[in-house]
């Protein structure tokens, strides 16, 4: 019986690449990804036998990847930024739970998924790699909401925004936009504005510690959804967070409130 | 002038360090840190002046740090987890923005911060650490919320708990309990039980990665802060959070909902 990894590789930059991940990656014989996430990697992939489906396919690569490991070989499943969040992690768990329940039909092998050793290796997410290229803006209590109503309705959604800009979290919008979703980040602007002033700061962050790496620091006010690609994540900070300008650098960050002891 | 690398060095296993971390602290002739921080590093920081300051000088370590960057000194703050996530990031950026204002008066050196290049460098915080050892508790929106009142009044705190469960999220809590802070914990489960059912998967994560790691899955009603202690996180699922026990493994995932199309 082989063993399934489930790998986060972090936002792009293999000096991002966790240890842990990288072992994984190297003790696989197969790996299960979107083609992109492992020209990023280089050369810790050469050699292996690598399984690509397209954007979209997300739960046949899920599946395929449990069929490999449950074949025997040593696999891979890999995603950009932590697995866990937002990304294939929960799938594989979400067929597992199809497949204890006996309701998994996708597969003639399904039942030896059940046997097959998982362990799953955390990355660094792309609000972490945002947030530390602008100074400190997770530094008090944050959230994140996926725009994407693929899957989650789109009431469901807007309920979270509101429950964010009324406990006043500091937001990251993952899946602001895609080619076919352009709206939802101007709505969900427009709701954060009832809770927070318009001069709240926002980082765009681009490709983050990837090689065409845009990062901008706007006002809330400022945000608009023709700014901003698939490639991009949104964070807005909270009412207190601050954007300091020294010099030619700029910073934003959230206070935990030390310096009201000073 | 010297640089200040602001460095998270995950939560305790060095396989989890990435290398743009471990850099840093190599680069560095002066670390800045609680002193356990630096054992769990080991070799790294060999022959590093190490400048510690007790638990609690949150304040005089950053200031330190900020100093020794000042007069030439290439120097790393480090704390564990993601020095960004409730940690020593935002406190210099905190210090930097009073210094601004003409308002820090702790130091001597502090007009000299200005010039400091500063670099801050994510780590893997405690929530994925631990989701990712139970399967995928952070697959869908999710928030943290600090229980300490040291610094953020009750009253924001519990306001934000009972947002976070109006929207559903799944909540890791940081902080949960400490020597002097007991009931904070139970009051949040008190809470987040007025929107969704005691059944709810709950992970208690105590020295993630560590030697004497102990994790346990237990459920929103049997969450009691005399389990916990200052060395555990605590993630809470939210409502559609799945428990799934498969032979002698177990599991919590939070569903995107792709099996909802199968």
């Amino acid at each position: 019986m082989g063993k399934l990894f489930v790998v986060g590789t972090g936002p792009g930059d293999v000096a991002l690449l966790t240890p842990k991940a990288e072992q994984a990656l190297q003790a696989s014989s197969d790996l299960v990804a979107y083609g992109l996430y492992l020209e990023l990697m280089g050369d810790i992939c050469a050699g292996k036998k690598h399984h690509d489906l397209p954007l979209g396919e997300e739960i046949g690569r899920a599946r395929l990847a449990l069929d490999l490991a449950a074949s025997g070989k040593t696999t891979a499943l890999v995603s950009s930024g932590d697995i866990g969040i937002y990304a294939m992690a929960t799938l594989v768990f979400e067929l597992l739970d199809l497949q204890l329940q006996g309701k998994e039909t996708g597969s003639d092998h399904s039942a030896a998924w059940l046997d097959v050793e998982i362990e799953v290796i955390p990355g660094i997410s792309a609000m972490q790699a945002g947030a530390s290229r602008v100074g400190a803006l997770l530094g008090h209590d944050f959230c994140t909401v996926s725009l994407s109503d693929l899957l989650t309705p789109w009431e469901t959604i807007e309920k979270r925004i509101h429950c964010a800009g009324e406990g006043d979290f500091v937001i990251s919008f993952y899946n602001p936009v895609s080619k076919k979703r352009d709206w939802q980040l101007n709505k969900a602007r427009d709701i954060l504005l009832q809770y927070r002033p318009d001069t709240t700061p926002v980082l765009i962050g681009r490709q983050l510690s990837r090689e065409d790496e845009n990062i901008s620091i706007i006002t809330l006010g400022q945000l608009d959804a023709k700014d901003v690609d698939m490639f991009t994540l949104v964070s807005v900070g909270n009412s207190e967070s601050r954007h300091l300008v020294n010099g030619n650098r700029e910073w934003i960050y959230t206070p935990r409130g030390y310096s009201k002891k000073l």
